[in-house]
């Protein structure tokens, strides 16, 4: 690799890039191709960025922020109008191409080899062939989704929508106009549009849009400037924070703390912004009391009679070494996930697998025989 | 100080506690008497233990264990039978006679010179003349504990309720018996004492008793070996729970994260234990949610209309000097409180003081303005 060229790449110098190789960033030999990876944020180069070993560089996807009140913080930050699209709840990937290979990559900068299977059979073939520096960043979705398996998409396995689209080798995002457009060439699935408002008034037509994509289940939105200019925004619904808060419940000792807080005072900043009355809020506080203890005893219950706390999964893969590789890619993330014999169908193969909530298992059996807290 | 003498005392070498002078053990010159604190538990000595100027050791407080599963924990834990006492919610402090003056330390290790005013004024005189060695473990509680203040006990001011002796100088406390016959032999009251109950069936009683307290507002029960033989141990009321939720989120950002997921989590198990129907257990759904979501909503409702997040307590003092050194000791603690003009009466001065939640009011108020999460 020629430091220079990289180091000139990421702006900063060859010194602080070979400091940093030597302590900061990981390097990931598996699968190909061999990439450095950027665990964290360091010197203004973002998490999840990657250098691979033919010297190209992909960016990480910059985090969003959210306010917790809409039109104080969409005044605040956004200059004349708000584009509104939906947030889906999948989990995110860049998919580009790399030696004439596609490869999608997590948030964190790792090749998964689930999500480079599903994006090679969604994607069409000459996309990268037409535009070789392109970046795509989609959502993917889905019950087939093994991280973030929902099934208020519309499809029956996975699916990928595109947010967001960038170049390799530079650093930020083309933004709305530019995705839509990438999208409609190739005929990919955007995540949906729901408009572009005045930034004075966004804040009303967003309030509905969300509680109508709470109602189906749906996460949220987020919040782009049309042209560009300043960074995006998210913001959820009720219904996706209370299911986060289920989901971190029903595992209570794998979570980190700050899930809990954080989901509960979006609730209280919603529930003010929105001027509720005391009967909605009392609702809404029912949701999260619910949220948080149903899933909380469902667990405790299924471990005293002696089952196992796990989560079932499902996938579909066309080829066996892909199932292999998304083994071992489950295991390096720190997940420990049991797969079942592939079972062959038309296709390919689906195979179940059995992600074991180690800690909550374990703490809970000790629990119910007494031990302290 | 005769460091050899202190050194065998705390059961450690002189080498030892020289090098923990230097770094671990903390000096605490005011009020006086001066000693030295263990801000931490370091080399098997408990936190809080204090060594003061005249060489006398007062031993910290164990903290006591916690079990969720209550007839799991005390089969578990318990040989025989278990005493059972009321869990008071106030503070904790250790009252003793240090050259001839009364001392009352708070959990930490500090003399607190309000604690030491009630202990000095509620104590009968002759008591450490009789028993120079003595020292009362006892939970301060009323609406004029400026720490946790509550008007569920029988008292308008602030009492003082006996539950554990010990001796300076020596490690480990006296247990139920001993203490009862202190309180009698002095006239001091004591925690309510609920019985003595079979191991085998005293989860029966105690839940009794529990949701009991609980209706009452107060926080639950002590459990103990009524011979000492082993540590005791806590367990507390669904109300008391949500009290602490509801107190938490009023000044979400001003406490622990952990505070949330331990409350939650306990709910989830007295639940289960308790087999509760699915009416009841909504019941317990709808408490949780509504502790969490309505004073974080009044909180953020507050500062929306200008206000200080803050909370009113009020003391009453013999002498100014207490009111003044108390100003300090909060300051030292990390409370910013400020203190209103003394109002005389008959016996001393009453003095109200606003206790700032200096997190949480301003990131409310950043929040409201659009802040970011």
């Amino acid at each position: 690799m020629n430091l220079q060229r990289i180091a000139d790449k990421l702006g900063i110098t060859v010194d602080r890039l070979q400091s940093l190789q030597d302590t900061k960033i990981s390097e990931s030999s598996w699968p190909e191709p061999q990439l450095l990876r950027f665990d964290k944020e360091i010197s203004g180069v973002e998490a999840g960025t990657v250098i691979f070993k033919n010297g190209e560089i992909v960016w990480g996807y910059p985090s969003i922020r959210r306010p917790l009140m809409l039109e104080a913080g969409i005044k605040r930050h956004f200059i004349d109008s708000v584009a509104v699209e939906e947030k889906m709840n999948g989990h995110n990937v860049r998919i580009t191409s790399i030696d004439g290979d596609i490869v999608a990559l997590t948030r964190g900068g790792f090749v998964c080899p689930y999500s480079t299977e599903v994006a090679t059979r969604l994607l069409p073939e000459d996309i990268f062939e037409e535009k070789p520096n392109l970046v795509l960043c989609a959502e993917m979705v889905g019950p087939e989704n093994p991280y973030v398996s929902l099934d208020v998409y519309p499809t029956d396995s996975i699916d990928l929508y595109l947010f967001d689209v960038a170049q390799k080798n530079q650093r930020g995002t083309h933004g709305v106009h530019k995705t839509h457009e990438i999208a409609e060439d190739f005929g990919l699935k955007g995540t949906a549009f729901f408009g572009e408002f005045p930034r004075e008034t966004a804040h009303k037509r967003i309030k509905e849009i969300v509680i109508k994509l709470g109602r189906q289940g749906r996460e949220g939105v987020v919040l782009k400037d049309p042209e560009n200019r300043v960074a995006p925004l998210k913001y959820t619904s009720s219904e996706s924070n209370c299911n986060d808060l289920a989901i971190a419940f029903s595992h209570y000792n794998d979570y980190a703390l700050d899930f809990f807080l954080s989901r509960a005072v979006r609730e209280g900043f919603q529930s003010v912004e929105w001027q509720e009355s005391v009967e909605e809020r009392r609702e809404r506080a029912r949701r999260i009391g619910e949220s948080i203890l149903l899933p909380l005893t469902e667990t405790i219950k299924n471990k005293q009679q002696g089952e196992t706390i796990m989560q079932r999964i499902k996938i579909r893969v066309k080829s066996l070494a892909t199932a292999r590789g998304f083994e071992y890619h489950l295991r390096r993330c720190g997940i420990r996930a049991i797969f079942d014999q592939p079972l062959p169908d038309d296709d390919g193969y689906t195979i179940g697998i059995t992600k074991i909530i180690m800690s909550t298992n374990d703490k809970t059996e000790a629990l119910l025989n007494g031990e302290m807290w």
